[in-house]
């Protein structure tokens, strides 16, 4: 294996990949980066056993070869080179790196023992724009749930019927909900790790190019660009989400975005040192009135708002809530209310493809 | 008390003051912020015991009184406040603070409880330009030990002798030394906490302003326009260091600061899985060659210098030529050899008032 490369570029395609090597893998090998040298272009692979991604560069190739050399290692060196010609062999079982007036000599693995990728079948691909994809992703994964006792919920539900793409995640106390438009596609559903969907998020780059979404039974695969993501897909039934949706309200209030935040920013100050970090919030008219006390103090926060229907007092907690307050970029919101015990149902004043469902807490008056 | 502020005033004081809380103290009150409301102004007080900061704002002051309040509950609720004016008065055992449409009320502490800091008296007093003293800072204090148990040299030295500043700092493995001009004072001497000197040079601003540092037998005060920052010295005998520093030389090289710290940068990776972090310098007329090897492989960089003298080869910890090389803005530097065990000294070409010496490291051929 020998070849040349620009430093730029071969640093770009290992930050890509490095993405999915294994941090506490007890398996030595997954520590590495997969490099096939191949006709024009180097192929580049890392691999954690749940996740995969694979990127491709043009190369100068002068022998083509494989190897496997430590990412962290081999990333370091990568980016303290000077920004010129990178020429890359093998010699004498080590690496030999040379660019410039430096010359690095270090082991590497043999690439026979690297796992191989699973084989996706293209049976069910479909095409969302990047940015599209992006924001579905933010809006939907940050409300799975971290416990891995119950991984299904680590996990967002991923569904496609009649053209519409629906993405959803919940943890138990809230859930979000998200829909788009597809150009075309079959019906179908898959549970996607959220770590998964937000290391494509991380990859995908700010341009309005085209990310391609493949599931087959066990695997997705994302192929955006030169780079492709393939990872395992969770197993279990999910929830009948459609069913615990409020389709009905007693009150419905619209609520500035910004001055709501920064409201349950500053009792969350407060609230976050009692139990579930609850706030309060008081609909009285045209008023909402927020509170927090704990052993620290109390603070009351007032904003003007419109209301259809009853006043109402629900408690919820602060974290649900600012989770979704800092994802929505519409001016004002509307929240939907039966009761104060009925979970409440945030959704941005424009976009009506986005739902937000948070359960509220009880507290004692 | 009772007092009226605008919001970025009052973060600004205490984001100054913040930096002496303690934040492991077993004195509750150490983690408070003291405030004095007296005739049109505020003072921020807060203090570890080894360092206090006191800032001083205009305020419109409508009831005098004192105050302690939990540093970062209080520093995190002003954060958060909208930027406009803040009111604040105490009522009932507890803080009040209004800032349009919100209100908190949090407890405080009496007081009475804070610790005084020390009366320094104005005995010697030096001026110094805030950005001469703050480079001073920086290129000296990174050189003291991390080490408790030698206390003497966990901080800096500062010497005047003559209108000339000296600030010293050594950890038995390298030295670094700097002098300025001052413009009078009296001969002096005093061990400054390294950790003084890094907070100050934190606070101190861009400006060109002047910064007063006064010594008194146990205390450092110093003073930049609304801020006090009052120390304790470290006691103990400083090493004479002067008779450490070589005064002649076999071998002087001239090279380029930017190349040197580059292929120094790349040597450490992999030196740095070695004992001591060894690299090798190899001067061969008006070449260095740089190498290092450790488990993971070898590394081989070449630098053009200038070379005076004789051939040599040495070896020095990468750790600290790199934090000389980081600080140093000089284009090219000078570094002064006698023999492979003698320390080398490196200064910047123009700066004829800075010093660092390392001593070397013995590796086996």
């Amino acid at each position: 294996m020998h070849f040349i490369s620009q430093k730029k570029s071969l640093l770009n395609a290992i930050s890509i990949v490095q993405k999915a090597v294994s941090s506490k893998s007890t398996l030595p090998i997954l520590k590495g980066i997969y490099i096939e040298a191949v006709s024009n272009h180097l192929k580049f692979i890392a691999t954690d056993l749940e996740i995969g991604i694979e990127h491709i560069i043009e190369s100068n190739i002068l022998e083509e070869g494989t190897v496997v050399v430590d990412a962290r290692l081999f990333s370091e060196i990568v980016r303290k080179l000077p920004d010129s010609e990178v020429e890359i062999l093998l010699k004498e079982q080590q690496m030999i790196i040379k660019c410039q007036n430096s010359e690095f000599n270090i082991l590497y693995y043999p690439s026979d023992e690297f796992p191989e990728l699973p084989t996706i079948e293209q049976r069910a691909t479909y095409e969302i724009n990047n940015q599209v994809f992006k924001n579905m992703i933010r809006q939907t994964s940050f409300a799975t749930s971290q416990d891995e006792m119950k991984p299904v919920f680590t996990g967002v539900l991923v569904e496609i019927i009649d053209n519409k793409l629906n993405m959803v995640a919940l943890d138990g106390y809230r859930l979000a909900l998200k829909k788009v438009e597809l150009t075309e596609g079959y019906n179908n559903k898959a549970i996607i790790p959220a770590k998964t969907l937000n290391e494509i998020g991380r990859i995908m780059d700010d341009s309005d190019d085209t990310v391609y979404m493949t599931l087959s039974d066990k695997h997705a695969l994302f192929t955006l660009g030169e780079t492709k993501l393939i990872s395992r897909l969770l197993e279990g039934e999910f929830i009948n989400y459609k069913q615990i949706i409020p389709k009905e309200y007693k009150t419905r209030i619209k609520v500035s975005t910004s001055l709501l935040l920064d409201s349950v920013e500053r009792a969350a100050l407060i609230s976050r040192e009692g139990k579930n970090n609850p706030i309060k919030l008081n609909i009285v008219g045209d008023k909402l009135i927020i509170t927090s006390n704990s052993e620290v103090g109390k603070v009351q926060e007032e904003i003007d708002i419109e209301t259809e229907g009853e006043d109402l007092n629900i408690a919820f907690n602060s974290k649900y809530l600012l989770d979704v307050l800092k994802i929505i970029e519409d001016e004002f919101l509307f929240i939907d209310f039966m009761t104060s015990i009925n979970p409440g149902l945030i959704r941005p004043e424009e976009d009506i493809n986005y739902k937000y469902l948070i359960l509220p807490v009880r507290v004692s008056e």
